[in-house]
């Protein structure tokens, strides 16, 4: 089955508000839309941002296809309509921080400026990959900060949300994950790609030892035997002493066992102790089954000796959230700002053309605020809380660096495609310059997001304005 | 961007596993596989299953491509095995229940019939589509029960997992949804798309009511106007009347309003009072906003006037749940049965080839119970429950049905691919069929499955063959 990712991957409100556009010639007004979220998954302190490249890689081919034009012909949409989209090409420019920074709610996370109908046709593509692939990126994030250096590997293709698992793999990887069982997005994104051994695989054979021969046949180098298919400390580890010994014999070395049923902390303790009762040290633990941040803790906490862990169902699915809920909206028209009011301050949108600000400390770490600038305005010099009006801050003498750069002009790559690994060592960076009260489980530091003197003022003329 | 799914859509061990099958010629072993799971997803009562023709197509062309073959040969697979993977066809036989049956835990709900290799080849991506799929449709009929003959939207790509969108919309479908938003999917599967309009085609234009002269002239049979941009009752509504009354008078008729925030039973019942004061009855008012079947059911037991709801996060990811437990488990090899052996009774597996017996009441519906037994035995006459050997019942006199049946044949359709249409029916048509006690939200009725004596019997010999 082939999936061409074309125009069509859209709501179908873009298209039918896109006919709108067209009729009145404004389609092809000059507009800038935000993306931004409002509420961090997993009560986590940070986001990592993920799915840049993927947007910007897939925009620059981004095409309707002859069937879609015959398709949409056939839902009731104009001919005259219909030859803006067979011609359609995204030549907007887009504003981003690079793949793999921490971003935070309600200041601007990608900016794109184009006309009204590409902005719009391209906002579903643009929501629904990088809310997910930072959703991911964020949760493996969270894995990793209590794995320390063990070996993480995404095991959770068979649980994943069907395609999904395509992105998914990959903003594993950025978040700090090692490898991925998903052979499909390893060789789609060049992600180191790892693989044990199946309960069938034991079953298939008259008896655990005979298959654990037959795997090391195969897999002289990189053989992990699955313990538990009978018993994992009276059959599984005694088995895989005996064929490590004979793979030792042969100048061969078994790479590792895996647990995947029992309690793992107990299993994994009496499983070192036998394995190096033999002299086999080098033999790595591996376990799997139902992990998340929480229990890679707990087993950590207890010193349980795992070396690897495979995590599936949870990290893939980004349990228990499921979503990010970034949104995309228009700022500024025709060089004019707009807004979206809402009785609810918290959902009224910033209008303008803007910049954000990471303010530093002086050791170059976080200092623990974004300021929100318009794009024209110096960097702030105090900042506003965005619906507390009593709250300010002074920031004359703290350092800061502007996230917002130009990663597409015109519908073309500023810079080509970075690696994956490139972006997770990236994440991993900016990851050591939050402070560690931003990083804890249990009520994180908040993130303070600040706006502009600008801002603050252009948001409320405009709200203002719009007040009945 | 272009997504070819082929034969690395899997679990690198499968790959791996398959090298040690090839190596000692049991790569060609005939073995029978049962996909089935253990816990039903939302505390609910019954799953939809779905997925099937989906899989089913991308098996019938399932290849490796030259790509994915050098790929390999970089990872390190062996090249006489690679000519093996070169030739790959899926070349198995199939059986499973119509797509949108239901299904129950621990009962074989797929069993695939093929050599090792290929049996293990596919089992991660048909798991991967099976149980996301199964897991969507199951969250759509949940919706659907207590929405009456409201119409279903889904609105959710945007907050889906990635490319996950194309199979969600789908599945929920089939579960019992009207419409999707999701053009690609809606285009690939004949699917009914449905739109309306976003803040952003407001916020463009000087003032709302030009916002909707605007979209009533580009759509003159369909529109419908989002009315919370700015205030819902004092703005949106009467700028909505306006211009109802004035396609009136155009001989047009608006087709609805949009309520997106705020309270929606308190605004859809005074938004129905002010458009029916108007003689505006034929106006729909559609409703979305973080729904899910809670919500729903909220809503319609305040008789709130909502005819359209759209529903987005809690449908597409399927929340709070978020995957369906799914399973792949080796039943036979080469004509003998298999098991996989577990100190936790629950997890052993249910040995050879099996049919499954939906019991039926004499009026045709469904009794609450299905019988699994061996292919070639008798309907049961008394069935056993799986692991508490004092519970049996007696069959005799109890009609029943046969579920798994043949839907694809040496790699070959059986049937062509049902349309989502048909198969949405047939979902409607089953869960007609299951009594409401096992439809209820809260504690549903447990429905039994229960195995032949045959099943038992094969079972505990295996057991206690294995046991140490």
């Amino acid at each position: 089955m082939n999936f061409q990712i074309s125009g069509t991957y859209t709501d179908l409100y873009q298209i039918v508000m896109g006919q709108a556009y067209f009729l009145d010639g404004t389609y092809k007004m000059p507009v800038i839309f935000d993306y931004y979220f409002r509420k961090i998954p997993f009560n986590n302190g940070y986001v990592v941002f993920a799915g840049l490249d993927d947007v910007l890689e897939i925009l620059e081919s981004l095409r309707f296809t002859p069937g879609d034009i015959d398709y949409l012909a056939d839902q009731g949409i104009s001919a005259d309509y219909l030859e803006i989209l067979r011609n359609f090409r995204f030549r907007g420019s887009i504003y981003a921080p690079r793949e793999g920074d921490l971003i935070f709610p309600s200041a601007p996370v990608l900016r794109v400026e184009g006309t009204m109908l590409e902005a719009q046709l391209v906002e579903t593509l643009l929501l629904n990959l990088l809310n997910f692939q930072s959703l991911i990126a964020t949760k493996a994030a969270r894995i990793r900060s209590v794995a320390g250096d063990s070996v993480l590997s995404d095991f959770g293709m068979r649980r994943a949300q069907g395609f999904g698992a395509i992105s998914a793999s990959r903003a594993a990887v950025i978040g700090g994950f090692d490898s991925t069982s998903n052979v499909y997005a390893a060789e789609k994104y060049g992600l180191k790609s790892e693989g044990t051994m199946a309960h069938s695989f034991i079953q298939l054979y008259d008896d655990e030892l005979t298959a654990f021969r037959k795997f090391a046949e195969a897999r002289p180098k990189n053989s992990i035997f699955l313990v538990d298919t009978y018993n994992t400390l009276r059959s599984g580890l005694p088995n895989a002493i005996k064929v490590a010994k004979e793979m030792e014999e042969r100048g061969e070395r078994l790479q590792g066992i895996r647990l995947d049923s029992g309690d793992l902390s107990f299993l994994a303790g009496r499983a070192r102790t036998m394995l190096d009762k033999e002299g086999l040290e080098y033999v790595k633990i591996a376990a799997s089954n139902q992990l998340d941040e929480y229990i890679v803790r707990s087993l950590r906490q207890q010193n349980a000796p795992i070396d690897i862990y495979g995590v599936g169902t949870n990290l893939i699915t980004g349990h228990p959230d499921g979503a990010l809920d970034g949104v995309y909206k228009l700022v500024a028209a025709d060089g004019m700002p707009r807004i979206k009011v809402s009785d609810n301050i918290y959902k009224v949108t910033l209008p303008g053309k803007k910049q954000v600000h990471r303010l530093l400390n002086k050791d170059g770490s976080f200092f623990g605020a974004d300021a929100v600038s318009l794009w024209d305005e110096d960097t702030p010099a105090r900042i506003f809380h965005p619906h507390e009006a009593h709250k300010t801050m002074d920031c004359t003498g703290i350092d800061s660096e502007p996230l917002l750069k130009p990663v597409m002009k015109n519908g073309e790559f500023i810079n080509r495609i970075e690696s994956v690994t490139q972006i997770k060592s990236y994440a991993a960076q900016r990851l050591s310059m939050l402070p560690a009260e931003y990083k804890r489980f249990e009520n994180p530091h908040v993130y303070k997001v600040g706006i502009s003197e600008g801002v603050k003022t252009m948001r409320d003329d405009l709200l203002a304005k719009h007040s009945l």
